[in-house]
C-alpha cells in the first residue's frame, strides 16, 4: 500500500527542479516566526519568505512553551536571529474543546492522562498578547521586535494584534 | 524605519491572490510532519503539500519534547492525524555547539543561564531514531506509521532513515 508519507517522499523529487541551491545556515532576513501548526498556514507565501529567509518554530496553537523559548534562544544566541513574529489564526482546534476535555478524551482511548495540558483558549487575541507577554518576560532572549499576528484562514488575511 | 516583520505583514495582501479559499481544520492527508525550525526547509514544497494537507510542527532540531508530544496528541486526538513523519537536516546549526557551550553563551550575553538544555547532537541519523523512539514510547499517541528522513540542505534530497 503506497502511504501518503510515501506521496510525500516521492514529491521530493519534484522538488529537486525548483531547489535554489545552498544556502547559508543563519536566516537571512533576521526573523523567527512563531506559529500554529494548522495545515491551512503555508507560512513562506502567506509572509511571501524565500528559502533561507527565517526560521519557522510551530506547535499547537502557536503558544510559547519552554520548548518555543528553548527554539528561540538557539535562532538569537547560535543563528542571530533578533526579531520575532507570532501568528495565531481563526477557527483554531484548541479553540473547540477545554483542557479538561482533552485529557478526559487521550484518557478514555489510551488509558493514559496526559502530564501536559492541551493549552486550550477562547480568545485568539488574547492569546496573542499573552505569548508576546511570555516572550518579553523570558531573561534569555536578546529580541529587538516581538509583534503578534492574527491569521483569518477564511480570507487568508493577516492582522496584527495590537 | 520599515522592519523586516513590516515587510512580511505586507507581503500578506500578495498572498491573497493565490489563497486557496476556506478549508476544514482537520489536515486533509491526516499527517503531521515534525521537522526543524531551519529556514531552508519550505515544508509544503519539499513534501507537495497542498494547503490543508497535513499538520506542521516545528522547533530547533526537530526534537521531540513534552511540547511536541502536545501538539500531536491536540493533531491525533483532536484533528484526526494518524501518520507522522520526522524531518531533520544536514549542517543543523545545534551540530555546532554542545549543551554546556549553549549554556555558557546565553548566561554570558544575558546574565541568566536558561533551565532547558539546547538539545545539541552529533550524528543526524541517531537523532531522528531517538526522535522516533520517544514518539512510540509515548502512550498518549494514537499513530499508524511513524517515519524519519533528513534533508540535505545542499541538494535539496529527503532521505529516509531506516
Amino acid at each position: 500500500m503506497v502511504t501518503e508519507i510515501d506521496r510525500m517522499l516521492a514529491a521530493n523529487r519534484e522538488w529537486l527542479a525548483q531547489f535554489p541551491g545552498d544556502l547559508p545556515v543563519a536566516p537571512a532576513r533576521g526573523v523567527a516566526v512563531v506559529a500554529c501548526m494548522d495545515s491551512r498556514m503555508p507560512l513562506f507565501g502567506m509572509l511571501g519568505l524565500a528559502v533561507g529567509d527565517a526560521h519557522v518554530i510551530r506547535n499547537a496553537g502557536g503558544v510559547v512553551t519552554d520548548d518555543t523559548l528553548r527554539s528561540l534562544a538557539v535562532s538569537q544566541h547560535l543563528l542571530g536571529t533578533r526579531a520575532i513574529v507570532l501568528v495565531h489564526h481563526t477557527d483554531c482546534g484548541l479553540q473547540k474543546a477545554s483542557d479538561d476535555e482533552f485529557a478526559d478524551l487521550v484518557e478514555s482511548r489510551t488509558g493514559h492522562r496526559p502530564p501536559w495540558s492541551a493549552r486550550a483558549f477562547d480568545d485568539v487575541d488574547a492569546d496573542v498578547r499573552e505569548s508576546i507577554g511570555v516572550i518579553t518576560a523570558a531573561p534569555y532572549l536578546l529580541s529587538t521586535e516581538v509583534r503578534g499576528t492574527v491569521y483569518d484562514v477564511a480570507t487568508g488575511q493577516l492582522r496584527e494584534v495590537s
